[in-house]
């Protein structure tokens, strides 16, 4: 079974719910055959990279609100986030644009070690305050997780993995996705948002119930006009 | 729809059913909203870069019959191919180890010229006599699509790609192919072989026909624990 997680770094919810669905797999009996990939999304892909103030002025700002009332609903997110476990710190989160960390994640998933740079990733931003513009921050992570250093660099100062982030992001568009994460089982069932963690129970239970059995369509594979070995050997049946 | 392809470059009926799946596409009302995506897989991963002989005398020592007889059998595959329209020269045919082709179609993915650096190999390779495991040679025909030769060189030089070749196989061993051409139809529908052209119409319409709806769980999307603007806004519900 095959879960994709649409979810930016800078999302706080994205976080969460990525707990929330790590925890719902803990409890799932069949999480051994459950693939997980993240694919990428910006909220916002005009950000600038360097913004003033931090992110309760930036909160304020946009919502017309005074810094405390931006405070105080933030504090309403750490509560969530400390219910999993999470402890977000909103005096030292650095928003910033995060196409660069998309990219970077595609080079990870290149060197099979996707999974360990999206947590890293998050944790830096949410916990540690981290400044994910920089390439050289996003450096120092990724060689945390155990990426080449000076590819890293490379890879960043190219253009390289660009496609791959907008190409998940034109599939978002296409599946109607409004906002992240967004959690798609299977090609069959969603659950939008940090959902509640039986949701996340119910999604992965429905789905193992109605994962697709693959049907063959056709003669049999020991007639077929294929190729089953090295010398790809001329089949019995005569050609159509 | 998403239609995945296991195939080999040196794999006959591979560019045979690549057509068939083609000509039904052309066919398909729906052909719009489908997308075909080409998988690593090799004949033979063990397969020698260099081997004696043309292709009529392999086929004829692995299968112990006389090179007269193999040529015969691979007349089979040259009408088969015809009738699709690919004029296949097994004279000039240079079977070869294919992993390097495969890592170089993973890089063409990246920048987003897969299916026509999948068609020129396959083109170049049965109807020209291309030795594809020569890196020059390949560099050549990934340049005619597009590509840069310098870093089509680099990478094959590299192991760059060679997880993402191995992690489609994996896939395949998982789904139990067992031969190429290898077609699945949105993880439901299977086409082994490459079988008659009704068989692909027929699995286009039931994959459309069955193509799964998604079915949204949970919360509805409005009050969700979820980020929609670059801001992230907090939600109206209170936390769990």
């Amino acid at each position: 079974m095959k879960i994709e997680v649409w979810s930016d770094y800078v999302c706080p919810f994205c976080y969460i719910g990525k707990r929330r669905l790590e925890h719902a797999l803990e409890r799932f009996p069949n999480k051994d055959q459950v693939e997980v990939v993240y694919k990428s999304f910006e909220l916002d892909p005009n950000s600038a990279v360097h913004h003033e103030g931090d992110i309760n002025d930036m909160l304020a700002k946009k919502y017309g609100m005074s810094r405390e009332e931006a405070v105080a609903a933030n504090n309403n997110v750490i509560q969530a986030a400390r219910s999993v476990g999470l402890n977000y710190d909103f005096d030292r989160m650095k928003y910033t644009n995060t196409f660069d960390a998309h990219r970077l994640a595609h080079f990870a998933s290149e060197k099979g070690l996707p999974a360990p740079l999206t947590e890293r990733l998050m944790e830096a931003y949410f916990t540690e305050g981290a400044f994910l513009g920089d390439h050289e921050e996003l450096a120092k992570i990724a060689e945390e997780v155990g990426l080449n250093r000076e590819e890293v660099l490379e890879v960043l100062k190219s253009d390289a993995y660009s496609q791959q982030v907008r190409d998940d992001e034109n599939e978002a568009m296409q599946l109607g996705v409004r906002g992240v994460p967004f959690f798609v089982l299977d090609g069959k069932f969603a659950v939008s948002g940090a959902q509640p963690d039986s949701v996340f129970d119910q999604a992965l239970e429905k789905a193992w119930g109605e994962r697709p059995a693959l049907t063959v369509l056709g003669n049999d594979v020991d007639d077929l006009d294929g190729c089953a070995d090295g010398a790809c050997a001329v089949p019995q049946t005569k050609p159509e």
